[in-house]
């Protein structure tokens, strides 16, 4: 079975809806439904929030009667397990529905292609993977997740044209432009969860909240801390109840800190810091889907080196900063190229005055074609 | 009088056919005509080689007597004196041409508007300005050599994301993909002079012609070297007729530098290298329109620092480098972000797995609209 024009059309508009929930599904992904009858819509649906309708079930309602017969655009395989909400699938059934099109197939281990047998099972037609990517890519913290336990870590940097994050004396204030640091927030908003060291803390006392219209949720501002030595004053702290300090475990809390209500995850480690993997284990657990990082070279150095990063987020200004102030990413100094990171980059775009790029890591294979000076 | 869709059509194509020169035409312009009868095309023309017929003249000579009645499309105001060809003006009244439109007037003295107004005496209609930002800028080299006496200076820099342009042990053997040096390739061969320092031909030994098929011109490879150490036996002398040593007027040229027949250029200065204008102005006289600069950040700094940067044309590779290595501008280290140097991006494009940006010196205003973290 091959999809139509107006499957396509169909699934596309599905996205959309499920991109309305970018900034308040969490710890659930992104879904969006659209019901149709002979290629005309009949209802359209979006996860809005975690305990609410999931996109089915809203679409469903919108429907009511007109379901019947009809074909479901879901973006992600529509559950089978009782959660906070009854199994989609079931509703599904109940309703009529004689096709159901899926992007993606849960990755939930509870849900992995068990709803897509229960709909087979009741004589639904069903076909997967239309426009499969581009679902996958709205919820790769949540599909991160599922398959590892770990979140999708992006590390945002703002730089310059020569590289650098700040100046020798430590001002960083401002290397981008009004707009992309208004950009930064949306990144910030559609994040779980924020992450920084104490460095930055010290130094800039940053609040990592998403200044954008009526943020829903606020992600939670983890703070990697190994002697939990954040001040209690902390901006970061301003609201202690969506705060998590990531400290070493035989380092003793200090009570004053403890008293502001933050969240403690005492983790092992060494004298470079805490765990890294032990923390996105834990953020994992606390159903953190999203990190993104803004922090100093040495934090965003170490996520890198350990293998821990998914994407960077760059802002590169067409300034000049000139020597002495540090780049995005603590690495040491290399002894030949071989010892070079490569990275890929896999969208560009103008912000402002400013070039934003995303990157993943990469291997550097197709730098490496025959050529010379 | 407006222009019609076919005078765009014909002066886009003149543009193109006076790009067919890029490599060749120094030290004069890139030209390009269309002769048009009712909008059908008679013939076309450009500017292959000094010496050889200008843009019009091709033309005519291909048209001959269809020429008569036409309106001829030219990127540049037609010449109205004797240089090493007769004055194309007047061979356009004799081929009996009705109508002129000119994209770009010129700015050589010696022409400036009298080629317009020798056509107007003649009772040809004559029209200016369409397309003229592009025939300029196609041009840039020659329009600023001819207003300030000075060639247009392009500064290359190869860079990995965090800015650096090498390694702290001097090794910089590849940063950036070999298709991004395929693609330098192209920028040499179009520019009329190459200009390196004396710690880069010592470091690297780069012969800095232009490797294109069939590179017709090579580029004057210039060495900025205050004390004429350039050894004798530099790959960039290895054709010492298309080489040019700057040094300082108050040091002695070693005999064994003379004897290479390079020729060496005494400039004034200080103990900071040779006076960059007075090299520039040098560069000028000779006809050079168009200098690519592929140096070290000594070099490189110290041209931007003195306002002599035209263009700068970064590769960027999405690698990381680490610590140690340099940028691409020796600027020192900044006591305030007020300091900054700023750019603005002029055009990006991907080349392999690199981007390409092209800047030119900026004011920063864009950057500076309200804003907050």
């Amino acid at each position: 079975m091959s999809f139509s024009a107006f499957d396509h059309a169909s699934m596309s508009q599905a996205l959309r809806l499920a991109a309305l929930g970018m900034n308040t599904t969490r710890p659930n992904p992104r879904v969006g439904c659209v019901l149709a009858v002979r290629n005309e819509v009949v209802a359209e649906g979006w996860h809005e929030v975690a305990g609410g309708p999931h996109a089915e079930v809203a679409a469903l309602d919108k429907a009511g009667p007109a379901a019947r017969g009809s074909t479901a655009y879901v973006t992600l395989e529509p559950c089978s397990h009782h959660g906070r909400t009854p199994p989609c699938a079931d509703r599904l059934i109940e309703a009529g529905i004689e096709r159901v099109v899926v992007a993606s197939v849960d990755p939930n281990h509870a849900v992995n292609g068990t709803g897509l047998e229960r709909l087979r099972a009741a004589g639904i037609a069903v076909q997967t993977g239309l426009l499969g990517d581009q679902a996958e890519a709205l919820n790769a913290g949540f599909f991160k997740r599922m398959r590892s336990g770990r979140p999708w870590l992006r590390v945002k940097a703002a730089i310059s044209l020569d590289g650098r994050t700040g100046l020798s004396n430590g001002d960083s204030k401002w290397i981008t432009s009004a707009a992309s640091r208004r950009d930064v927030q949306a990144w910030r908003a559609r994040s779980c969860a924020m992450l920084t060291g104490l460095g930055t803390v010290m130094a800039d006392n940053p609040s990592l909240t998403a200044r954008v219209e009526d943020p829903p949720l606020r992600p939670l501002r983890v703070i990697a801390d190994s002697h939990w030595r954040t001040p209690p004053g902390s901006r970061v702290l301003d609201d202690p109840g969506t705060a998590l300090i990531a400290g070493l475990a035989d380092s003793a809390i200090p009570p004053e800190l403890a008293d502001t209500g933050v969240t403690c995850l005492p983790l092992p480690g060494s004298v470079d810091g805490v765990d890294l993997g032990a923390l996105l284990d834990g953020l994992g657990e606390r159903g953190i889907n999203e990190v993104q990082v803004e922090a100093g070279a040495r934090l965003c150095g170490s996520l890198l080196r350990g293998g821990f990063v998914d994407e960077v987020l760059v802002y590169l200004a067409p300034v000049l900063l000139g020597e002495g102030g540090p780049g995005p990413f603590a690495l040491g100094e290399l002894e030949s190229m071989a010892g070079r990171t490569y990275l890929e980059v896999i969208e560009t775009c103008a912000v402002g005055p400013d070039l934003r790029l995303r990157l993943t890591p990469g291997t550097g294979e197709s730098a490496d074609a025959a050529g010379d000076e």
